[in-house]
């Protein structure tokens, strides 16, 4: 039986805008792995009118309900009233809940007022889901062959709920998966990788293959459905060598988020450290580096140098160059990643210098014009980029100078490897 | 009258979780800004039965009816056709658009295919709404006292076009506005705000008062209803001057998003310049403060000292210090500070180190102990912090590290003004 699933988010500040609704995106992704087709999502706030109206509207298209959010202590939480209601359901006290509820302070160290063992009322012979990232339980029955879901809507709580008390109570309802692997692609735009594999797209069925542009990258989706993953990945992994075998080492990753979550166990591999001289990103380079753990097995260290005068005064950079041919040159990106390997000691050193806008530099230099360099033991080579255009924002410059940079350390990388 | 607005987006790859809706949030932002009501949002696949049965509840509940997404040429791209037809109007052929889209591939250097001069296809009688920011235009109707506005998907477009070309067309339907200022607050929680302005806030009717729990901050909204911006920004003004009469310099600023949008004109209008020496931030301290434009008055540079050797030889930082307290205590910092301030020839550093995380060091140092350091002309001042906590995560200790490195130098901008 194919399912249809539909998420009702209950919350004003949803629609007032104060905050995004990404429990709506994070489930659907959790839930179309587990081979559910989600068909609609739905914000209504704390109204108890409109809630049942939507609930109402929801029992006639959709026969799994998951809702998010208002099952909290104050009075504005209203969901389990009004849904259990719109199932003709009364609320009871749970008393196993208000254990939970007890042990949760008493393990945090925060005070219990009254109201919170308001959220021990839950509908009348449901299934009681714990929460044990905070407070308020969630619960799940089903009635007149509609299953139905409560989650709190913080998604710290909601999200581990879903995945460790949802899960195994859905996965009952459904055969078959739908698993995806996702590879990462720099160096190609969304249309050139649609050209390169034009044919393969149009013509697989199952898995499928969907291109995403993102910042600067293309996401690129193999997905399977098959009665089981493993099933599934057996069903994706000749795809992706074909995708492979076309695009090359332009496909930097399989189910990984950025260059950088690649480039430090790379490094790591071959026991080599790196450095960053960093003008116009700022210092995003080593932030990006050092947001994936372990990255201090390879990370030296990095210099910032904004200014010409810690460009010639840390790094070495010769103020003859900086006088003539100013800090945006190719030659200056060459001696900051140079002087970078010097200072700080290590194996290969990266750097970047360019004009991130939002206006142009005092040379006219147009926003977007980025050199990238990399210092290695058998050279330095550099590049230079062209990432302005229409209105370009200046975090966006940013980003793709260190792509760039990160991608040049990918790429020596696999050449050290090759050659091993 | 008072209106009810929904917000419809179209889209699969909003239901399978690829994308965020941040359009509806961002939407209904601008929206209550306008003094208007949004009741709903729905999201729908690209799927003409749901999608006219979605536009057909909306009819029953909604005055205003704002669809987003699925404007462009490719054949996924329905909305138009289905919502005219819910509404009893035929698309028909714009001329003007064509030449809007023709100038617009002209002028972007891209070429144009056949499918393209679909999107000059738009509802008999509708109002044009121009995309300056991409090719395929929105358009405006009413039937039946329903008004209908079509934006396409991508952000990038459908935010431009809402504020230059719906708001005026809004603006019509609606009495009186909404206007918001919110002050950002560092170093109270949300709990401690409410405990200082409880009274405050449950007196206070129009305006209203409404904390917010934001990354390590709190942002306080006041909000009020009047008949013009004007009228709304003098009633908010004395209640902002209550709330900083009570909270004092913990309020960082009003409308503004982040510390470092504070910190650089503060350090400008000083005359002073910054330095860094991050060790467990790893760049994120360079990376914020060089992410504001204007930053290059300010920033000398950074150094990203991640290993001991990097402390020692380009910082300075007593080879003793590191060999018998460790990287992570209140002396390194002090030193790293101080050999910031000395290398990079600013007139301020800070620095960081600490345990990011996701485990403790090999000194047994708990993941969230932080040291924070300011150098000064007057002398150098620490800070020890305690971020860790059940399963904190590592990007949110080095934000709030970060964060609290930022307000040190804040505290000092402001001493300074106080003494001139």
């Amino acid at each position: 039986m194919e399912h249809r699933v539909e998420l009702l988010a209950v919350g004003t500040e949803l629609l007032l805008g104060n905050i995004l609704n990404t429990n709506a995106r994070d489930l659907s992704q959790l839930l179309s792995g587990l081979g559910l087709n989600v068909y609609h999502h739905t914000v209504v706030g704390d109204n108890p009118a409109r809630l049942t109206q939507a609930v109402e509207i929801a029992k006639g298209r959709a026969d799994i309900l998951i809702t998010t959010g208002g099952l909290g202590p104050t009075c504005d939480d209203l969901t389990k009233k009004v849904v259990a209601g719109a199932f003709g359901l009364p609320l009871e006290f749970h008393p196993e809940c208000e254990q939970s509820i007890r042990d949760y302070f008493a393990k945090s160290g925060r005070t219990m007022t009254a109201n919170n063992l308001q959220q021990a009322y839950l509908p009348r012979g449901c299934t009681v889901l714990e929460n044990r990232w905070g407070t308020a339980p969630g619960c799940a029955f089903c009635v007149d062959g509609v299953h139905v879901v409560m989650l709190p809507g913080p998604p710290r709580e909601c999200l581990p709920m879903f995945r460790e008390e949802v899960t195994p109570y859905l996965a009952q309802l459904t055969q078959g998966v739908i698993h995806s692997r996702t590879l990462r692609i720099f160096g190609l735009g969304e249309s050139g990788v649609e050209q390169l594999l034009r044919d393969k797209m149009n013509t697989l069925q199952n898995p499928t293959l969907a291109p995403y542009a993102k910042e600067g990258e293309v996401e690129l989706r193999i997905t399977a459905k098959a009665e089981s993953v493993e099933e599934a990945k057996e069903m994706i992994t000749p795809v992706e060598q074909e995708v492979r075998d076309i695009l090359g080492d332009q496909v930097y990753g399989a189910d990984v988020t950025s260059l950088e979550e690649v480039v430090v166990p790379m490094l790591a591999k071959q026991g080599l450290t790196l450095g960053t001289a960093e003008s116009c990103t700022g210092g995003l380079i080593a932030k990006r580096v050092t947001d994936v753990p372990g990255a201090s097995a390879v990370l030296q260290g990095g210099v910032v140098s904004y200014t010409n005068a810690v460009k010639h005064n840390v790094l070495g950079v010769s103020q003859e160059v900086l006088d003539t041919q100013g800090a945006v040159c190719e030659e200056v990106a060459r001696q900051m990643a140079q002087g970078a390997m010097r200072v700080l000691g290590c194996d290969l050193a990266v750097s970047t210098t360019g004009v991130a806008g939002p206006d142009s530099d005092e040379r006219g230099n147009p926003v977007g014009l980025v050199y990238v360099a990399l210092a290695t033991p058998d050279g330095c080579e550099a590049v230079e980029l062209h990432l302005g255009g229409a209105a370009q924002r200046r975090d966006r410059v940013r980003t793709l100078a260190a792509n760039h940079a990160l991608d040049l350390v990918r790429k020596y990388c696999l050449k050290m490897n090759n050659e091993e």
